[in-house]
């Protein structure tokens, strides 16, 4: 897969160097380019960036250097033997990013990122773009960053994580939260390691029992305790198909119950029958 | 503010001296410590991570290394006259890091940050740790990372812009997608600057009237169809007397109107009557 990055902080990209990033990139499963945007000024300030149309605070990042640099990076790469380019724009206004999204990407053979800075990107760069590629304009969360480079570091960690032979073990993915499969859309539990006891807590006796569907069992009982807890919204949204016997017990004991629409959602605290 | 980070990569860190974060701390706005969590193994190997109890693929990180390690950093920490310190720990298991809890954390005096790798910390680390200070454990986003990292950068921005005197112009927050006001709860909708015209493409007459009810008007109606679109669910769940009259024709010429709980909602394709 290729990567290209256009950024005004290319010193921001340190992280893909490090760590899983850094190694797929040793091996040759990874090919990053970053590029400085501000080699694409015309002016002796290397300015990027001017007021808005409209008024209004914050400054607004020009089209020509956006465009003459997405021309040079796209042209590089088709040289270098690159092929469907996708845009992937991080910004607070788009889409949500989502586990299914890195799969999507993970899939496609170069991403070309383009984080902004300021209040955004002029939207006509946007409009030139998607009339020759996929755009992918994408929000990692719903919060406010000073820029979209620390966007571009989750995006690409997220994607690179899911290339063959990039994880070790390819079993690690299996019961990742927001994986598919039997944990889908249930958070993970809490996980312990040696030694069995440490600064007096112990760990549950069921996870040192060596009964198989045991452990499977409470550690499915912990991924719902936790998820009605910090996720209610994963709860309510799941087809309630794929919670079994056992799990509609839990869900009783933690206060959780089927509503009208046979989703689950909590039980109401008084019940008058 | 004091922030102390414990990993096994120091070095995926380096954005925090770039940009806004790497100003904040040359001002003295942010006093960040970075922590190597293998200087507290006590084995030739440096070993953080052992197999999970009650089997499974992966590994967790063990409770010695950070016990060890956290207790020397918040010593250091209150002996550097720091107080009052929060423990925050990414995990895709968290509760959901937002605009909200980004202004939480600015206004504490110190954050500890512990960001994972592998299958997670040994959960009796966090255990001991929630005795002695609030634990936030936060999920950026519902996708899966290497490891907390990209969240500790990401988190910093957040909060480092929030701070009191870190964003040059103060405004520059009002029009931000998710701060409260006005566009709470509203994507923000495209922005331009000069020149008016490139590469064929011109920028909206409104933005060039003076007319600042138009413009304000505009830039609302623009907001609401990039939310309608990228993001339904904030739609969904405004309170529909966040609406006004304007605000209503928009999203009927959208395909929204109001349910019959009173929220807005996608209009069905066909109304029988």
């Amino acid at each position: 897969m290729r990567l290209d990055v256009v950024t005004i902080f290319p010193e921001y990209l340190e992280p893909l160097n490090v760590s899983l990033v850094g190694k797929a990139r040793a091996r040759g499963q990874l090919d990053v380019h970053a590029h400085d945007l501000r080699q694409w000024t015309h002016d002796r300030h290397n300015t990027v960036d001017d007021t808005p149309y409209g008024g209004g605070p914050g400054m607004v990042m020009k089209t020509e250097p956006w465009g003459d640099c997405l021309d040079d990076v796209l042209a590089e790469g088709y040289e270098g033997g690159a092929q469907g380019p996708v845009l992937v724009v991080p910004t607070p206004s788009g889409r949500p990013f989502t586990q299914e999204l890195a799969v999507e990407l993970s899939e496609r053979p170069w991403l070309v990122f383009a984080p902004a800075r300021y209040e955004g990107i002029d939207r006509r760069v946007i409009d030139e773009y998607a009339t020759r590629m996929p755009v992918y304009e994408v929000s990692i969360g719903d919060y406010v960053l000073a820029g979209g480079e620390a966007a571009v570091l989750v995006i690409t960690e997220a994607v690179a994580r899911l290339l063959p032979g990039v994880l070790g073990n390819a079993a690690s993915h299996e019961d990742d939260s927001f994986a598919p499969g039997a944990m889908a859309d249930l958070l993970e539990g809490p996980v312990y390691t040696k030694p069995p006891e440490w600064r007096g807590r112990d760990i549950p006796d069921v996870l040192l029992s060596g009964h198989h569907g045991k452990i499977a069992r409470w550690r499915r009982d912990e991924a719902l305790r936790r998820t009605t807890h910090n996720r209610p919204d994963l709860i309510e949204r799941t087809d309630p198909k794929a919670f079994d016997k056992k799990d509609r017990e839990m869900l009783s004991i933690l206060g959780w119950g089927p509503r009208p629409d046979g989703r689950f959602g909590p039980t109401p605290e008084i019940v008058e029958e």
